[in-house]
């Protein structure tokens, strides 16, 4: 039992087997976190480091809950107040941490690509927890366990995912991910979010979005990045909301109930409103909560370790 | 054993009981911290987050060390570096930590009543760490049992409290704290910083700062927030120390020694004197001592957990 | 088994077996850190905090890891986000940091001779992180503990110290030390930043940075800190890197293999080339490793415990 690789960069490299045996390996670590103690010392030979090089709440949380719920020392790091403001090099700065026998590099980078180049001159394992509007694999892996939690095994379901696919590394993890479990993947949004010759990536581009949930099983409905777009796209936000936000209405006037999904922050009342992103047909916190067990499962598999509860 | 609260929001809602249990569950917690190991395994497996949308020193290292000390997992959050700059809601903010599987929220907020309208719409425990300019609870309840260390059963006795009492939320959790417990609470400092009509909470105003200390037997004396004050009350700081600053030669010239508080951090020689801070009569070092102890008794009753050395 | 001294403010205070004493320490701890689960429990009943007033990334991971190590509790606090720059004094702060029962303080202040001042005010170990232009002596010690991996004993051993001598808190330290030690030190660099009368301190002068490699067993090479120099002194960095930067070329004219160090954070190509940086001469990562060593030797030896495993 192992992992085809010996980080997880992108889903790009990962294959459908691995992607199983993560799933499964969360499935336990879920059973784990319904426990009244959470934990288990699978990983108490082991520290951690988590390097972000750019802002984050709910991901930098996610992955400290998971390495602390394995047991592993955790040390964090974040680029203001440190020596890469004095002009240190990316691979100086890792490697410096590494010398302090830290055993595993989970790493956010504005930088698209920065963790491959990582991994090429540092022998620890690297996760990355998102790099530029490249990949973001722990949530792409997060967000289709989520889907498999709801509909069972992914062959032939159909997913929706709406909004700004041009700039988004949720889109493009998503993206891989699905293909490999066998999905099929409807990308919907302005047509300015939307880059050319995505159906190379063996998607298909469907501008209405209410046609796409008319199509779908799952949607997801990603965040409108305002802090990423450099030109105003729209007049107002309301515009948006008005021709591509998901509402309840739109929900309604569906012959089907589908599963509604936001990998977060919201932007309530712009990409979707309240009372979708809060109904029963909403797994948004779901998805948040198997985050920590789908982390838990990455870090143990690339770690080595042969018993979970050791 | 429990309080008659869910929350810790405000001293405004707790009864004279709730406030005993708290202390004498604090008392037993004071023994534990003078132990080599200060620690019980009490909470070891609960998992708390201080998330700090304010600044602040004393009061995080404070609660962190409390939940530590408890055998809690904690995770910290503040507001710079987060989502929140995402512009996502305070509601979607905290439910997202809580999905991770977090038990408690420590909270911290800049606008008033941030905490009790959280706890309408969220399942964990909330304890209120200072919001705006309405309630620190926890404060309250350290000050009011470092009097009772040092005068016993607070009933009748005369507590002064000095300074800005309009912006402070320290002074109103000590007034509803001190009322609860029956001792007599004068408030006193300059007429700008005094709110009208503060009679209707069952204190007295006494202007002139020197009748006011020959009243009492503690004076409570707040620190002047330069920080929320929007226009200059004075011409200088040392005006401000001149007219209402407590200096040894007023403490000498009174015919009894009163006990000296002060929440910090310290405006030296502003609205305290050095000779008064580190004089035997102030008991200030005390009052951050017994923090830990006090916010140990909040999360351990809030946790409801039977046995505490479990 | 204690050393003579009560804090480790800088290494002017040490004595030759002081010295000694962390180095064996060290050599006990290199050994625990080479195992499976690098932690001893020996400090388990004891809290220390990190209390960072200027920016730090190795350092500060450094000690952490050190202390969790030993099993100690630890609270990090930096000076922004604190109630520093609400005007608080340093001794008020880290006394409040001490009532919560805090039993080490290590502190890294912009202020030379900050720790000197807080020593006579508080009563906690104090481990000096960097003072000003002062002393680092944890880096000086890590740095004689490297320099002695190599050569053994550094009696009549030869050293050069390369670059801003007159800014560098790293240089003296190291002075110090390598005089304790009865290694010859050599200090070289541009005339402009080698203070005046230095030879007092024991050390000789050789502006020819060449010359100064000739003569030397090891190098340390220190970093031009570019934000403490407050005029231009060179008109471009790689004027510098030209005079008194290291590279391959120089190395390679010299009859013998000398030991390359440097502090970090490393200027690639301006104070040291890259082809010296990561040749096999250049101990530099070996340095970030031993400083965890050094550091848990420190802090245990101050903690005055009797037993390393305990």
């Amino acid at each position: 039992m192992a992992l085809s690789v010996k980080h997880l960069l992108g889903i790009k490299e990962l294959n459908a087997q691995d992607i199983e045996q993560i799933f499964q390996t969360a499935d336990n670590f879920k059973q784990v976190l319904q426990r009244p103690i959470k934990k288990v010392p699978t990983l108490r030979d082991t520290t951690v480091a988590n390097i972000f090089f750019e802002n984050s709440t709910r991901t930098r949380l996610s992955f400290e809950l998971a390495e602390k719920r394995l047991g592993a020392d955790v040390v964090n790091f974040s680029a203001s107040g440190s020596s890469v403001s004095k002009g240190e090099t990316l691979i100086d700065t890792v490697n410096n941490i590494l010398a302090m026998k830290v055993d595993m590099v989970v790493m956010r980078h504005s930088a698209s690509g920065a963790p491959w180049f990582l991994a090429q001159h540092i022998d620890a394992s690297i996760v990355n927890a998102g790099d530029g509007t490249n990949e973001h694999p722990t949530q792409a892996l997060l967000d289709a366990y989520s889907m498999r939690e709801q509909l069972g095994n992914l062959k032939g379901k159909r997913v929706a995912i709406l909004g700004d696919i041009m700039h988004s590394r949720v889109a493009l993890s998503n993206i891989y991910c699905l293909n490999k479990l066998g999905a099929e993947v409807v990308v919907s949004g302005p047509p300015t979010l939307i880059p050319k010759h995505i159906e190379s990536l063996g998607v298909k581009v469907e501008y209405n979005v209410k046609k796409a949930l008319e199509w779908c099983d799952v949607a997801n409905v990603l965040r409108i990045q305002l802090e990423r777009q450099h030109k105003p796209l729209f007049s107002t936000l309301r515009e948006y909301a008005l021709y591509y936000g998901v509402n309840k209405q739109m929900l309604d006037s569906l012959e089907k109930d589908i599963v509604i999904m936001h990998p977060g922050p919201i932007n309530r009342g712009v990409e979707i409103n309240s009372d979708v992103a809060d109904s029963k047909q909403s797994i948004i916190l779901n998805q948040v909560e198997n985050g920590v067990a789908i982390r838990m499962a990455v870090i143990y598999l690339l770690s080595g370790k042969r018993d979970m509860n050791e």
